[in-house]
């Protein structure tokens, strides 16, 4: 980022000037080094200090500084600060924000403070937000806000002019005029540039377009991220199942459902079961890690136990043992890449089931092509490494195996989880790795206990 | 997808009822059904066909629709479509088009198609190209278009709308107007809803926003997505290195930037080594996997030499063996959790550099209560299952190790890649893997040496 552009930067020595300037209550340089900078690089400055740090620098800025922070804040970090405030105080910096965020953070409130918030804030934003809360939070209408520009159909641009003046007290930023009949029916839109280019005296009937996307208030999160990120909008009205106006949901909130899907589907690949971040306290660390660590375990105590059944054959020849990293491993790879791919098909909107014996046929060419380079190289390095032609021989058939059979798993499961409502990302994850692991010792000591 | 608010919905029906229509050249039912339909819906449909298919219903839409369309496909989609046209064809195409998606398509271009292409533009466009082409793709340069609305500070309001109207035909969506002084030097913005409610003989300069955030051309895309997240704007503005305005980068482009980021890393978690999908050709699927297969493999033939340095031991008690899958697969999921960590603390862009010593040790804390944990049940799973009590201590004191080494270095790799410019993301997929199967079967032979 650059200095000329963006101004702020949050070094480590900014960051120690700053706490000492809070030891010694300095108003005066607090004061000073925050005027002119953005909400958005305050708030990176919150995470740096504790609760009561942040609320004693906080409070010497505007309450419009201070709640767009609050807002801006992860949900950790808000509550532990807000604990610091009482209901009264969280109304007054509720009263700044916009219906969804107020209603976001509501939520995140013990019941108790919850009701005595609820009480002060301003009675239009207290019946907004009366609405927005019965929604689920992660479909159309827990994301929407309720404050939008509205047109009747029947006004001029200019009365839509006059009305969008009005209105727009309450609106901090838009980008479209919803176009409604009598009965607030969603019809259509009209484009702020629209109404900039066109003659005042026309009608909104005769300029407005009919031709909108919008979602139903039911609608899950993803899918109006899906809808917005194909037909590019910046904002989308949202109806209810009678198809009248209840609100609109704007890009950034979509970009946000947008990154936390993709981290969420990282760390189920990563196999961490709880949104947690590096920071968090070692506890929480730990527990996030345990149960995925836990499965695993189970698999190689499964794997321990098979293998004691060839205890025979291990003593007979001992080398086999030698290859179990490699077949285990290849099978783990195997399946995670197979299982991805899968996993990135089904998060494109577009796609159209091409029938799962196509999908199965094509995935078996790549893994007998992968099969074959793969074992005949490892053939060939195990004679020159080891000597030992039978066992060079079985190891690579077991590969070929393991192969084929990996790929065939990691392209089911996910198409499984998908069919029951799960997420498939999860079989891209240590799941995979756990199964893949005991197949690929069963196939190979199939195929020792058969040729060896 | 609601059929109330969508319309459209590819179903399998509809395309082979459409099949059926392009073989039989029926083009009154292609027209009938492609009526109002948007865009958007009308690329998925491309996907569905052959190139010559898709050209030949193509060409029953308005050119606007069809280069709206050709905009939208994938890359490899579009080169094949487009190779199907004449240079004056593409032209006629790309005409309807911003200056940043024409330059896009020209990029990929073979250079004589590219060429011959370039002389069809309108001069406009052509002069606006020329100067995108000179940026790479991956920074705001290469992102921006340079159609733009542009305000001078000394106009008055009715100066400014007036200006909009003309210059508004050839910008097809905008969201800001810029403020620029005499020689184009950007000094701040006018938001359309602003210009809106002003009064009409009011001056820019009295109600412009001074205070804006702006990108630099060089800047990388990824800085680009995080500015206009962390600062919610649908467009920014991009200045060159004097501070003059050059062009404008809207969220659309950016939710694309941040969607591909996304899926990059998880091909790079899934060792996936080049940009495919499932449905693209069986010898591209493979040679994408190959690569971290090979280095798995690698790894695994390292393994086998190694525990043959052991045989002795394994000749002695061949229970041994059994353990190497418990231990190598938990070294192996330890380090993609720690790793996976890292890379997301990385990738945020407010993220203050602890300092090395204290994260490890946070790490260590965590890797030695998740290791306290797990090597105990483990230790009292094998008392139960295998009877084996010298081995179950010396299994559980190499899973301790691994798991507290594991971390280690699934931690300071991405680290380190990261000190280098390379992405650390590539430290999250199957080198850490290989890296951790190798530490877990030197560490736990190693206990077996020095205790069994």
């Amino acid at each position: 980022m650059e200095q000329q552009t963006l101004e702020f930067e949050l070094t480590k020595e900014f960051r120690d000037r700053f706490q000492q300037a809070l030891d010694e209550r300095d108003d005066a340089f607090i004061r000073n080094s925050l005027q002119d900078v953005k909400a958005a690089d305050i708030t990176a400055l919150v995470y740096e200090f504790t609760p009561e740090e942040s609320k004693y620098f906080m409070e010497l800025l505007s309450i419009e500084i201070q709640s767009e922070i609050i807002r801006d804040l992860d949900s950790e970090t808000r509550k532990k600060y807000l604990k610091l405030h009482d209901p009264q105080a969280i109304a007054i910096l509720l009263n700044q924000l916009l219906s969804d965020d107020t209603a976001d953070i509501l939520h995140e409130l013990p019941v108790k403070v919850r009701e005595e918030v609820f009480v002060g804030l301003e009675p239009v934003l207290r019946s907004q937000v009366t609405e927005l809360l019965r929604y689920e939070e992660n479909v159309a209408g827990g994301l929407m806000a309720k404050e939008l520009i509205r047109a009747r159909i029947n006004w001029t641009v200019v009365q839509c002019v006059d009305e969008i003046r009005k209105q727009a007290e309450n609106v901090s930023k838009f980008y479209q005029v919803y176009v409604v009949d009598d009965r607030d029916k969603l019809l259509g839109r009209l484009s702020l540039q629209d109404l900039i280019i066109s003659d005042a005296r026309k009608l909104v009937a005769d300029i407005y377009e009919k031709d909108i996307v919008s979602v139903e208030t039911y609608m899950e999160d993803w899918e109006v991220a899906e809808v917005m990120k194909k037909y590019e909008l910046v904002s989308v009205p949202v109806v209810n199942v009678q198809g009248y106006l209840v609100g609109r949901i704007t890009i950034d909130d979509i970009v946000d459902v947008i990154t936390e899907q993709a981290e969420e589907e990282r760390q189920m690949m990563a196999g961490i079961s709880e949104n947690v971040e590096e920071d968090d306290s070692i506890w929480r660390n730990t527990r996030a890690r345990l149960p995925w660590l836990l499965i695993g375990i189970l698999g190689g105590l499964m794997n321990a136990k098979f293998m004691g059944l060839f205890e025979a054959e291990l003593v007979r020849v001992t080398a086999i043992a030698f290859f179990t990293p490699l077949i285990q491993a290849t099978g783990g790879n195997v399946g995670i890449q197979s299982s991805s791919l899968i996993v990135q098909s089904l998060a494109n909107p577009d796609f159209v089931d091409e029938g799962l014996w196509k999908r199965l046929i094509k995935v078996f060419f790549v893994a007998i092509l992968n099969g074959l380079v793969l074992s005949t190289l490892v053939w060939g390095a195990n004679i020159l490494l080891f000597q030992e032609y039978k066992l060079s021989l079985v190891v690579s058939i077991a590969l070929f195996s393991v192969i084929v059979f990996a790929s065939f798993i990691g392209t089911i499961t996910p198409l499984i989880l998908n069919r029951f409502g799960f997420n498939p990302a999860l079989a891209a994850g240590p799941f995979i790795t756990t199964t893949n692991d005991l197949l690929g010792l069963t196939l190979y000591f199939f195929t020792v206990h058969l040729i060896l």
